[in-house]
């Protein structure tokens, strides 16, 4: 694998962030990542990492700059890595610029099939659970064996799924207002039919169904969903916490948390207003 | 004055995030703000205010978005109102839309002598510390008799300069990469000769010369610069610090704490690091 160039280092409460470029051999084009590393990072005392699966449209940009998760991550001495939410083909498959919920920048954490999509790298399953970590383990900083999983909306999503596809691979996961049941609602039934040929298919992408039959360790999640946020309760309601929840309530193997917070919207401002509680949460498996 | 009509509120912290429009008499033209309200603050118990000063290109929305304030404000109990950093004037003026540092979005906290800008209501100063202040009165959740100022780059000049130009009208300043002497550096001359004619007209509006003989109660002020900025380590030094120290050092009524944080640059995620402490600084004023 070829090595990731740092395009710029910025300092950040007394730790850095750095955004990398890499060819992807899994996107077949070049990805862009973001890493913030603590201050208490080193060779010496490497420190876990959380890995945040943005939301539609997003670039690794938008959780480093306006979640407000560093202060809490340095307390924790915690690295958090954000990746890019789909390749960046720039045009090159028909369909895949013409709206904001498929294609670029919606790449829905799964592994394409259909011709277009698989050929040109549309597998970001691969490339977050496995050729990211792998290169992300040549940082010494980094404890890449201690690491949990976190997302917003359809990183929500990619969090749940990596982590029920994998046991053991995550100390815990949590996510904010998370599409939980994708095969029942419309961004979902997009996303399947257009990257895997069926709705059907995206049924081993689907948190509320995954989370039925999950039998690994104990996985400690943490859900939170805005009482106000506008997916949930405009005429389609895409994210469907309520499936979760019954998903989850007869797996011994599966702790859920799911929380409803009133008044909170789908922006990164409940994001924000949380995610200290999600590092404390996540800091508590990772450090146990 | 004509009321504020709320454009939207968002939960954030347990508070509010509320944009406001009005028509403002003193800058012609509709202005939007922005209000972050505290979840402590009442009218049984209005909590004081910290007016936040934006830079240049900015908008309401840069520092609420991604300064990470929230956490700290509501822990002090601090409501904060950002302003927009010019009239948005729709291209009525010649020259007023051709760079990104002066005219829209750069009316540098001045009032405008120059025809063309003056009667097109660049007059960010008495907007900033009249006409708002007045209109946040308004809402008795806000104690506006207990406000102190703070901003950035072009903003750190402006909350530098309503400071010292309004002795006793608010209890701290402090400043994020200010502006320092504007009459000596490049974004400074280009201002004043735009807005005021002349270089020397822009003295009243410097603060490395204001702090010379500011004779009022003591004013404490904070003010972090760093240290890989570069429009400070660049060519051209646009904030020149030193003049500062140098202005307030024989003025026994300036306290000024002037701060290099080394490796630090000149963006958000240089504020959002050391932006606790600034308000931790102005809450000891504020509540004291």
């Amino acid at each position: 694998m070829a090595a990731a160039e740092v395009v710029k280092v910025i300092k950040v409460f007394g730790g850095s962030l750095t955004k990398f470029k890499h060819t992807s051999a899994v996107c077949k084009c070049p990805m862009v990542y973001s890493v913030f590393t603590p201050s208490t990072a080193s060779v010496e005392s490497p420190a876990p990492l959380v890995m945040w699966l943005s939301g539609l449209t997003c670039t690794d940009d938008n959780f480093m700059q306006k979640a407000g998760a560093f202060e809490a991550a340095t307390q924790h001495g915690i690295t958090i890595c954000c990746p890019d939410t789909s390749p960046r083909q720039e045009n090159k498959i028909d369909g895949e610029e013409d709206s904001w919920d498929f294609g670029t920048g919606a790449g829905f954490y799964v592994n394409a099939t259909e011709e277009g999509f698989s050929n040109q790298g549309y597998n970001m399953y691969d490339y977050v659970t496995q050729e990211l970590p792998t290169l992300l383990a040549e940082d010494k900083s980094i404890d890449t064996a201690n690491v949990s999983i976190m997302g917003h909306s359809m990183g929500g999503h990619g969090a749940l799924v990596c982590a029920l596809k994998n046991p053991g691979k995550y100390k815990s996961a949590s996510a904010f207002a998370p599409i939980c049941h994708p095969t029942g609602c419309p961004w979902g039934e997009k996303a399947f039919n257009g990257y895997l040929g069926s709705v059907e298919a995206g049924q081993e992408y689907d948190a509320s169904l995954l989370v039925k039959s999950y039998d690994g360790p104990k996985l400690n999640i943490l859900s939170d969903q805005g009482g106000a946020d506008s997916f949930l309760t405009g005429d389609v309601d895409q994210l469907q916490p309520a499936t979760l929840v019954d998903g989850a309530k007869d797996n011994a193997n599966i702790a859920l948390n799911s929380r409803s917070q009133e008044g909170y919207d789908h922006s990164y401002f409940f994001i924000a207003s949380f995610i200290r509680e999600h590092l404390d949460f996540h800091a508590g498996f990772l450090k146990a």
